[in-house]
């Protein structure tokens, strides 16, 4: 599943490969639980998805697929695997992690922002980013922005999050 | 056209310089041929540009550039390059990595996500990938996303890609 | 404030760590001025914010703390740092960097796209290029885009950037 390298090209075994993976949910109905970033937020109104629409933990799992070389969330955890339907954001990252590992790379780090309105998140981020960092076995890096009321993160229509990934092949 | 390095940093011949690309184009009228990718898609309407509106390559060609840090499409294939006026996706990222590679880097990778409702990529992303990597002389990692019917992908109005590339300066 | 890096990880001393970065702000009222990668550009309307809404600035800033893992604009420069209200991109850059040495890493590269219908960019690219490398103490990389009249930069509501950063733990 994996391109084949250039075999001149130097990062063999010794470069790093950078991936990126953007995702955005939609804001639920009245009432639905708010899963980001592996934490639950109690009180704020949550994403709709066929997961629990976890955008850090899916943004992340993409950027570790995309520096990989081996696809994306849909590729992976689509209808060949049915027992994924509804999974955590934190076990989506976890095999997402397991996956990458398996295909032959080490993780380096995954760094994500959260775009959107709400929930505040820099009171737990560091809680967020603990159980992250269990979940890929790596270092997670969280942050969060907003946009100044415009698009659809700055509507309150939704909560977007980018990401950023290095991974190295093993030796 | 190249910013100065800093001659006391590390990353002069050893480290990796990371750069980023975003590009958006809008659909055209229905009958428009789709190029994205470095592919043709049948059946699907197709973007706007002066080129093909190739987002996947584009975006590519822009982290590539980024990375280097000698600047974007505009400033080099824009009014200075008429002959790249209604270029392929694919013609732009191979002239993108030769520019890059003449201003003394090595180009290590590219990944980049598209954005958008259509095309269903993962049937064709091996394919895409390989044209792609062929074009830059490097790995090319592909990869998509929706956006849950939100902002202007969501919306159907057009499509994204946003790419990450790392070049490493020569000896 | 650092996530606890994975003692057996291969990065440790060695490889980079990635970061990213999104900021966006609205455009203020006729005759607000234009900062924007450090620059003043004259005759172009300004955008809104508690600083000057440097969007490349911040978002090159966020890029920098998200590699490094400590955070964000909003944990440091937030209700803690009323001496940064309203303090330029070009300070917030610096004092950005400067965090982020302090905290035990030495900067690679940022790399910053502009994403807007104005300014024009590419005139004064290499200036602003040079403006934020030397408050950033490394090099800094610009580009622009548009995104073909789609989104709210395509509206002309407000400018956006994202940006990818390399920092590596010091020995």
């Amino acid at each position: 599943m994996n391109e084949q390298p250039e075999s001149s090209l130097p990062q063999a075994g010794q470069l790093p490969l950078t991936g990126i993976g953007v995702d955005v949910h939609a804001f639920g109905p009245e009432g639905t639980p708010l899963w980001v970033a592996g934490l639950h937020w109690p009180g704020e109104r949550g994403l709709t998805g066929h997961s629990d629409g976890d955008v850090v933990a899916h943004a992340a799992a993409d950027a570790l697929f995309s520096a990989a070389g081996i696809g994306d969330l849909g590729v992976h955890f689509g209808t060949d695997r049915p027992d994924m339907a509804g999974a955590s954001g934190e076990r989506i990252l976890s095999e997402a992690a397991a996956i990458v590992r398996e295909a032959g790379y080490d993780v380096g780090n995954i760094s994500v922002q959260l775009i959107g309105n709400r929930p505040k998140f820099s009171p737990r981020r560091q809680e967020a980013a603990t159980v992250l960092s269990k979940a890929a076995g790596a270092r997670v890096h969280l942050s969060a922005t907003t946009t100044d009321a415009l698009g659809l993160t700055g509507r309150g229509e939704g909560l977007a999050a980018v990401a950023t990934a290095l991974v190295v092949p093993r030796g």
